[in-house]
């Protein structure tokens, strides 16, 4: 049986020896299993920020394992979990993490609690699950020596901890909707589809009035970022397929000082002026 | 056939999972092909650092394929492209990024187009060719499932874009040149070789007459960090045989108060005083 | 005979592409060989942290070859050694960095420097030994085409360069340690262990009296993070096994305004108040 890879997603962070003890125990267990990092940039502690990176990427990553680490309950009841779905084993803290991607993939067929100490290494102190249990658990399934029925006592997959999202709201002739994503480039990505433009009347090469806060912009609706001149803003449907507010050659952060969980209005412009 | 290993080098920085999701869709096209992280720090569109990083790496780096992505111009009309070398194929926009490092390998021998649709992956917008475009190409040539020519269509290899770097400027007695990296420790490159200094007679063990701006500078040329007290400033040949600036146990940059692209001028220190 | 895996650790960054170029020496040497990045996030030149950070990931890591580079000596006279060891080989610079995790595993049975010049890359400068001397050494190691002997002179494995770390000063009722370490969390790990608590008749589930500079505190000592509320300081043991500051859903270097190489003192709460 080939093994399976493991895609690793966290915010450990790279200023530590984190993520490498993680690929450690997990060559050591399962020396031929591919890893790939997705990402150990999440914000310390932001679940829901590791909930959506997973959601971006998981489509984008080789079926296998996911092993997912954003925890600020280690150490509390919190369950360590392992979820099987149709495209994989997710490995994570029961904490909504992994539900918006096992969602994507059409949800859990079965979970198991992370609880059987044979899977688990012993230490010190219960501070490091992704060393301890989560990396273990990963391990031993990518490598093909455990099924995720031996790693714990079963879960009803029915009681997972949901990651609730913000949902658009609509009103007449406007949407609102929700930033949840900055990237390192400064494109920021809203909870808003290309449908809820279509709702309003939004069309490619229309303008669009957005408001933030006590602040009213003027920008086009287009296809490309080419579509604009250098410095100028635009409405663009991103690469995941929602709604993004950028700048060509700039930053859309900083050109509308905006940052993630901000509301964000979009009209059309004829409707305004 | 053997698998060729990719050097993946960009822009992306490790915060968002950029680099996660284009090493996943190599893994699902080639999932026994080694990819080789060069570095994704590359200041975010600077396609000039980007383009020297990747000359001052490629020497070191195994044959095969480079997948390089610092794209300012994604979604405008720059042509992503695939270039054939004697070391072996280069894959990444078409504006200037490659071509130093292509140039050093001997130069290009063929280029496409990536424009062939069976190898790129559709998307709702056209914002991440390292994931629809770049990624997919670098894996089906890494993996030997195509050659560049099935790529898209072919492009004179003379008409790809050049990248200017500036040339060192001599004059009677004196040098000028440009600095063009600050490294991690604080090591200021620039764009002089030995042989600039050779010409206005500055010799190891002898001292150099440094201006940067309005500010004069007096400093040794030496063989290794070494042969400097700690603290003190030298002018050094540095890994990549070119003339650099550094501080034994410091940062030359804060000790010069210097960035790239800044001039500055050498002389003897003997023909100054 | 199967290849060693190959434990990277260093002060490099993630900026510039000096890991990556590493990775590429390794791979055009012995290119079956896996690399496993422990952490480029050291510190740039903080020799002793590198070598706590390869203290604490050591056990996890699997057996094999260890390549070591925070080297603020490079391009002095200090030596670039190989140490044998039973658990493998470590390879870096003599300064001090290898010697705890060296010590942790059971000493040096032998060591060589790396002055033979089949296994070092010529190069213009003698400024980057990782990519010149290290990376080679490692990869003929780690792929098996040389011994440690074959790498140059030995050495005698009791003169290699020690690492002196504070240890814990006992008076009556209290104990002074250091802290060393301050996580990507906000942790802050001291060089106590539960016995220096033990000695002064802390118990899990009491309270201490902490004496940081000026500031007293008292806090419990607990198990887990989930022991106390949200906000709250604990001691607690941490993965490692010392006595750690934290602050659940918080960050305890903020909380008690602390880095890393500070002196704290510990009582029993009951003994002072």
């Amino acid at each position: 049986m080939p093994y399976s890879p493991i895609s690793f997603i966290s915010d450990f962070g790279h200023s530590d020896e984190f993520v490498g003890v993680v690929h450690g125990v997990i060559a050591k267990i399962a020396p031929d299993v591919k890893v790939i990092d997705v990402t150990h940039g999440i914000q310390a502690g932001d679940v829901r920020g590791g909930a959506l990176a997973l959601l971006r990427a998981i489509q984008y990553l080789p079926e296998g394992v996911v092993l997912a680490v954003v925890d600020p309950g280690v150490g509390t009841a919190r369950r360590p979990i392992a979820v099987q779905t149709d495209w994989g084993v997710f490995i994570g803290p029961d904490n909504g993490l992994l539900s918006p991607a096992v969602a994507m993939v059409g949800g859990a067929s079965a979970a198991h609690a992370l609880d059987n100490p044979e899977f688990v290494i012993p230490a010190a102190g219960s501070t490091f699950d992704g060393r301890d249990r989560f990396g273990p658990a990963a391990a031993v399934i990518a490598g093909g020596s455990a099924s995720i029925s031996e790693l714990g006592s079963p879960i009803d997959p029915q009681n997972l901890t949901p990651m609730l999202l913000p949902l658009p709201e609509h009103d007449t002739g406007r949407v609102t909707g929700a930033t949840w994503w900055v990237d390192h480039f400064g494109n920021v990505q809203t909870n808003l589809s290309p449908d809820d433009l279509d709702a309003i009347g939004i069309v490619r090469g229309g303008d669009v009035a957005l408001t933030i806060g006590p602040a009213d912009y003027a920008l086009p609706f287009v296809e490309a970022y080419g579509d604009v001149a250098s410095g100028s803003p635009m409405l663009i449907i991103d690469s995941q397929g929602l709604v993004a507010l950028s700048v060509r050659d700039g930053r859309a952060d900083e050109f509308f000082e905006i940052g993630v969980d901000r509301p964000v209005t979009l009209r059309r412009q004829a409707d305004v002026s």
